[in-house]
């Protein structure tokens, strides 16, 4: 008898299929969010389609992705070029492309191999409840990729009215979030939940109003021995925005292990409209 | 009698000459490095080929420059493609190649057109002392970019030995610059600031180690109306790192007009090596 082991919905949705010098993805009902895919889910997609390149080496160090539309419902083909490599970094470019639409996305990536050496974290966890202390967040029905997570709140959970606030509320919030169901973390878990912060205007304005993310920038701080050893983690997220000004506005988050140590740094910038 | 009104080196070193499609720019020795140009010089020549593009439109919202190696010195070639656009906002892709070397940086650029509403700035400036009150930071010869700029620290000063140091020191630091001699903000001036910290590795280690920026992105908060209104600055920059590790560091910078409106942040992962 075979035994069949489902793969999990962030594989399935993340999966990658080489055809020659390109590359095919599809999306996923499950992750999907309000216009399109969740950005974590196609900024992981475009990752996978480096780290399972034969000529990719070391471990993602940085990804920059290029939300330039929103990706429609369907497959999608992946352009992925490795501009330069030496001994211990690579450069790559990806473009995520529609055979309706054209480009819907653009995106860089470092590989680079670590050494050992010099070891010092300026970076403070912040003071959170522990995990197990903490009440998952009530699921919310507005976009489907949310279910695909436990989020437990320490700090700024998203409180929405039919109104905007008048004075606006904290910017910052603070979370522990691991995938529903639980699945070893790796990298392309690292680049999804990167993104996957609430929008930090949503924070602020105390309600929903148009926003997309633009660019999404995630620096990771481990390599994949030290990503393996977290095993399902739970991460312990943190996000807050610098500003929001005429039409657009940023946000810094950062990605904890349960033991303070920063695996991931990931910055973006988005748009987002009055109401 | 004609007036010959000279160029400021920072617009000598950026110039982009435009030859059909492609574009070449000209390494300047004003602002050369340690093993070749300036990144932030780098940085704004490649935002300067879609800024002067005349299919470009709004302001430069984000910037990523990936550094894939030593630019050598002389001529450079840019091939600058605009990969989607909309109303409000366009996504372009820049590579930088050599004839001798290959692609030596690659890059996306968003830019947006940006429309009044809501503004609401959570961060605010670090105390400092006033520009008038500081003295300029005595010239260091170590490398000619550095004599381009007026550095004055307000905190964390660059204090570097012959020696590491053993008790890791503040990665924090925060100091006012200008161009010298002076000249009026643009963004081509901030992306360039964005990378004009010292290396946080020297100021932790307290000595000068090989190190190099491999990815740079930034992202600004104003539009070109705002920055015109504030002349020739200067501005207050600040820099941290969260984390030195394996051979790789991150840094997050601010730019900040005196009167405390944040005009771009910018954030960069590099590779350092002990000593």
């Amino acid at each position: 008898m075979t035994e069949h082991i489902a793969a999990h919905p962030f594989d399935v949705a993340t999966c990658v299929e080489r055809v020659g010098r390109r590359c095919r993805g599809r999306t996923s009902d499950a992750y999907w969010a309000f216009i399109g895919p969740f950005g974590g889910v196609t900024a992981a997609t475009l990752l996978r389609a480096v780290l399972e390149d034969e000529a990719r080496a070391g471990d993602p160090l940085a990804l920059t992705v290029n939300f330039c539309a929103a990706v429609s419902r369907g497959s999608f083909d992946l352009e992925v070029t490795r501009s330069r490599a030496n001994r211990s970094t690579q450069h790559w470019s990806i473009v995520l492309s529609q055979a309706e639409g054209g480009i819907a996305a653009t995106a860089t990536a470092v590989m680079a191999v670590r050494r050992e050496g010099f070891s010092h974290q300026p970076a403070r966890r912040r003071r959170a409840a522990a995990f197990e202390t903490l009440a998952p967040y009530p699921t919310l029905d507005t976009a489907a990729w949310i279910q695909q997570y436990e989020f437990r709140f320490a700090e700024g959970a998203l409180n929405i009215g039919p109104q905007p606030r008048a004075v606006p509320d904290s910017s910052l919030s603070q979370f522990w979030i691991r995938d529903v169901p639980v699945r070893p973390l790796d990298f392309l878990s690292l680049a999804s939940m990167g993104d996957a912060f609430f929008a930090r205007i949503f924070h602020v304005r105390g309600t929903l109003v148009p926003f997309g993310t633009v660019s999404l920038t995630t620096y990771f701080h481990v390599d994949a021995d030290e990503l393996a050893q977290l095993g399902t983690g739970p991460i312990l997220a943190v996000a807050d925005a610098s500003v929001f000004h005429k039409g657009f506005s940023d946000q810094k988050g950062e990605l904890w292990s349960e033991a303070g140590q920063l695996l991931a740094t990931c910055y973006q910038i988005g748009y987002f409209r009055d109401r």
